[in-house]
């Protein structure tokens, strides 16, 4: 099955658990609705394909595919969380996302705060219940989840960042954005029994060019091509690569930061899955902006 | 060593760890604020009586100790976590708590927020470091742990439940409140080796008397008494068991759910511990409650 098919199943399948036979039925309804229908999953994808490049092909990769599935949903489930509580009034207060009505726009304050919490405890949930026989497994997948997202060096940690009056912008977008994509790589490779720890640069690199794109879409991109608002950077004062470099230099550190990630892939992985979604993800932006600026 | 003094250290132990040599000050602060000074710990306090009376005296006591201050610290962080995120504007609007500001009262709202997150993660996370080295207890505590907090019966539920136009009180009570006694018990007998499921009972009905005593003091208590505001119930029109009985019927409903709590303790653990625990917890405010109401 197509790793995007998969993705979408297996999300569909934990919302399914949350919902339950009897729940409060907006809850439910709010919760898919922030994760249905999603971005680019990026995430996720990143954690199958780091996953497919430990364990070559065959058997092995089929069951280090579906291990690696487990975290990818936990992750991108924590990435919507984190959405839904960033577009809060007290945050961005932005009222559009993913194209649509942000959860608090369409559901209220309160309910919006709930789903994020849900999806946190769910992302967690998801995890101990799929690999409940994999003991092995369990625990460093779950550490590796929870680093990535709380304190002191995960997402929450980065929005936090922007509360503090000195922040250094490198710490700043490496937890607010990279430490997601650390762990969907240090998750991968977990999955299918290999070390970690090479796999820690591969997605701080990614998540670098990652953070700076966003910074590049913010100012250079229409809110109706990444269906949320932009030009939030200047609006709220908060750090971005294009306040020291100009966009062609940002974009050649993009591409830079990705040959980084790339040459850091282990010499025993096979990085050419990889390489094809960063190009999906990241190159085509890069190249539409080049197209555009030279126009 | 005294149980409310091992609670008070692994709970500073989990939230050191939060903190890291690095991480975002302000956070790290507004965490421990959140956590320290505590109430009554009831929660982990459950947790640990249910182990102890699983497992008698001696060295296995003292293992399935060890062992249930892992679930009852979870607990704990995450009661914080719930109450940080309830006090919020968008829920109950409080700026008050255990007697002093509440977290958004503090440290502005959208800390508030983070500090709710990084607590739940900070949960899981101790659930998952701490039982590493224990396989066959990590997945049952950490699900039992997820259950009684998240979607569709745990207490996030349990608060959008207040979001729906009908709600069974029976319903709203029993996973608002009820869920995290509910998750002490079971992971205390967990925690000894022992069979969760007779404690679910257990944990639903001191749940029960809890949350009728919540009640209670939200009509009867001064703000003072109870470190938090009062008379919420009849401000945010929420279902209150005094709605339908007068405070009489309502003390001897608490008495009841009681006594058939420590009922519903399997014979071969020993209830006494526990039966002292609830005493001091609940039967003493009802005491009180009945002396200045017969004055």
């Amino acid at each position: 099955m197509e790793s995007s098919l998969l993705i979408e199943e297996s999300l569909q399948a934990a919302l399914d658990g949350a919902r339950g036979p009897a729940g409060p039925a907006m809850l439910a309804e709010a919760m898919e609705y922030a994760v249905f229908p999603g971005g680019a999953r990026l995430r996720p994808q990143l954690c199958l394909a780091v996953a497919a490049a430990c364990s070559g092909a065959g058997a092995r990769a089929d069951a280090a595919n579906l291990t690696a599935l487990v975290p990818a949903t936990a992750l991108e489930l924590l990435h919507c969380a984190s959405l839904v509580h960033d577009d809060l009034p007290c945050f961005d207060d932005a009222a559009l996302r993913r194209g649509k009505p942000s959860v608090h726009a369409a559901y209220g304050e309160a309910t919006a705060v709930l789903v994020g919490d849900a999806l946190i405890l769910l992302a967690v949930e998801t995890v101990a219940r799929r690999l409940r026989d994999d003991p092995v497994r369990l625990a460093p997948v779950m550490i590796t989840v929870c680093e990535a997202v709380g304190a002191p060096d995960g997402i929450i940690a980065g929005q936090a960042w922007e509360m503090e009056a000195e922040v250094d912008i490198a710490v700043y977008h490496r937890t607010k954005t990279a430490a997601l994509f650390v762990g969907a790589c240090c998750a991968g490779a977990l999955s299918a029994g290999a070390d970690p720890e090479p796999w820690r640069t591969v997605g701080a690199k990614i998540g670098e060019a990652y953070q700076a794109l966003d910074d590049l879409k913010d100012v250079f991109a229409t809110a109706r091509e990444i269906g949320k608002p932009v030009a939030q950077d200047r609006r709220f004062k908060r750090p971005s690569v294009l306040d020291v470099a100009g966009p062609e230099v940002v974009s050649a550190r993009i591409r830079r930061s990705l040959r980084h990630a790339l040459a850091a892939v282990p010499v025993e992985a096979d990085a050419n899955h990889l390489a094809r979604l960063l190009d999906g993800a990241v190159g085509r932006f890069l190249a539409m902006l080049d197209k555009s600026r030279a126009a």
